[in-house]
C-alpha cells in the first residue's frame, strides 16, 4: 500500500468509514420499523454526521459528501434494497448486529479524523478530539433520530473513551514519522479490536455511583 | 414578474417562507403554554433554522437574518402581539393550524435552497440535499424545542419525500433553462399541493412495518 | 484595569465564564452519576458550546478552545480531579449548585458574545442575538447531554431574557463610547445580578396559560 498517495488512502478510509456507519444507521432504522425517507435520513446522519461536523469545525470544504456526490447515490440506493430485500429475508436485526459495523466506523473514523486536523497543524489535544468527534457525532446523531439516549453519553461502556486512545496513537505515532498508511492501520484495529474487547467482556467505565457504591 | 431581478426573486420567496415557518412555529409554541422567550425562540428557529443549516454547509454569508436583520425584530413584535392578541380572540389552534404554512414553506424553502446550491454549482443530488435540509431542518428543530419527537422523522407520511420532489422539479426546469422565477414558482407550488393533498387523503410512506404485515 | 489590551479583557471573561460553565456542567453530570467520559463531555459542551456556536454563525477562527488548547487540558483534568476528590468529601450537590456558575457565565458570555459581534459591525439586533445564543446554547447542550428538556425554554423563569437585557447594555453603552472593560463589567454583573434575583424571588415569564388563567 505504500505507494498509494496520501490522499487516496484518506479516502478509502473514508468511504469504508462512511459505509460502517451508513450500515449501522441502517440496522437501527429497520428495527424501529421507520420508513424509507427515515431509513435515508438515519442512514444519512449516522455516515456524514461525523465528518461533516469535523469539517465545519475545521472550516474545510468542500465536504466528503458534496466532492464525491456519487456516495449518497449510493446510501439512498441502499436504503431502498434493503427495504424491500430484508422482507423477503426476515433476517434478526439484534442490537449486536449494530455493534460491529460501528466498531469499524468507530476505528476508522478517529484515525482519519485524528490525522486531517494534525494535517491541518492543529494542537495534539485539538487533533485527538477531532478524531473523537468524527468517530462519535455520527451515532449520537443516529440514537436522537432514533428517539433513544445516545449510547456514547448514557451506556458506561467505553465508547468516546476507545476513540481518544486511537487518537493518541495516531498522534504518538506521527511524531516517530511512521509512514502514514501503518499509523493509520494501526489505530483503526487497535481501537475497533478495543470495543469489540468491551463489549464482549463488558468492560465499565467507573462512575461516581459505582465509586460511591464500593465505599 | 419576470422583470424583477433574480436576487429579488430570491429574497421574495426567503421572506415569505420564513414567515411561514414562523407562524407554524408560533401556533407550536402557543399550543405549548410558552411564555413570550419560548415563542421568540421557536418561530426563531422554525423560520431561520433552515436557511442557517443550508448556509453553514454551502459556506454562505452572511445569512438571511444578518443581511435583513429588520426580520428579527419583525419576529419579536409579532411573538409579541400573537401573545397578547391571541388571548382575547381564544381561537381554536388545532394541530391543522399548523399544517398550512409549514406546507406553504415547506413548498417555497424546497425551491429556493435548491436554486442556490444550483447557482454555487453543487452536484445535482447535493443541491437536491440542500432543498430538502433548507426545508426541514426548521421544522425539525421547532419539534425538538417543542418536546416532540420531529415529524420528518416518524410520521409515516410523506414529507421530505415531497421536498425531494420538488428539488428535482428545480433541477429538472434548470436544465432545460425555463426563466427562474417560473422553476421556483412550479416547484413551491407543486410541493405545496402534494402536501396538502398527502395530509387531506393520508397518503402513507411504506415502512418496514407496513411490508411485513401485507405478506 | 483600563491599561490592559481589549484583547486581553476579552480574553481574561472567556476564560472565567467558559470555566464556570464548565463548573455548571460538572455539577449536573455528577448529580445524573455519570461517568469519566460523560462528566467531560457534559463539562466541555457547557463550557464551549456557545462561544463555538458564536463562532460558527459569524465566520471567526480560531475557536478559543483550538488556540487556547491548554484549556481543553484544564477541563480534563477538572473533571478527573472532581470524579475522585467528590466523593470523599460526600458534598450534596443541590439543584441551586449549578445555579451559581450559571449566573455568572450567563452575564460573563452574553457581554462578551455581543461586544464580540459588535467589534464584528453586526447589526445591533444580531449583535444582541449573539450575546444571548453565546450564553444560553451551552446550557442547552449541557441540558439535553443530562437528558433533560433545556432550562432555557420549558423554565419560566427568566434566563435568555436576561442575556438579552445585558445584550442591550453591552450595544447602548457601547454608542456613547464608554471604556470596553467598563461596559462588559456592567453589562455582566448586571444580568448576573439579575438571574440571581430572578431565582431568589421566584420571577416568572407571563404565559399564555398564565394570561389566559387571569381572564
Amino acid at each position: 500500500m505504500p505507494h498509494l498517495s496520501i490522499h487516496a488512502i484518506q479516502l478509502i478510509i473514508e468511504i469504508v468509514a462512511t459505509f460502517a456507519f451508513a450500515l449501522s444507521g441502517l440496522i437501527a432504522g429497520i428495527r424501529k420499523g421507520m420508513d424509507l425517507v427515515g431509513l435515508c435520513i438515519v442512514s444519512g446522519v449516522s455516515a456524514f454526521g461525523g465528518g461533516t461536523l469535523r469539517d465545519i469545525l475545521l472550516d474545510r470544504r468542500p465536504f466528503f459528501w458534496v466532492s464525491h456526490s456519487f456516495w449518497l447515490w449510493a446510501l439512498i440506493t441502499t436504503c431502498l434494497f434493503a427495504m424491500f430485500f430484508m422482507r423477503e429475508r426476515h433476517i434478526v436485526l439484534t442490537e449486536k448486529a449494530i455493534q460491529i459495523p460501528d466498531a469499524l466506523g468507530l476505528g476508522l473514523f478517529t484515525a482519519l479524523g485524528t490525522q486531517i486536523a494534525l494535517d491541518l497543524e492543529m494542537p495534539a489535544i485539538v487533533a485527538a478530539l477531532m478524531g473523537v468527534m468524527t468517530a462519535v457525532f455520527g451515532g449520537v446523531l443516529r440514537d436522537i433520530c432514533c428517539n433513544e439516549i445516545p449510547k456514547a453519553f448514557n451506556d458506561h461502556q467505553p465508547y468516546a473513551l476507545l476513540a481518544f486512545i486511537g487518537s493518541w496513537i495516531v498522534i504518538g505515532l506521527s511524531a516517530v514519522h511512521l509512514p502514514e498508511w501503518l499509523i493509520l492501520s494501526l489505530s483503526a484495529s487497535t481501537t475497533t479490536l478495543l470495543r469489540g474487547l468491551a463489549i464482549q467482556f463488558k468492560w465499565q467505565l467507573p462512575s461516581q455511583r459505582s465509586l460511591r457504591k464500593s465505599n
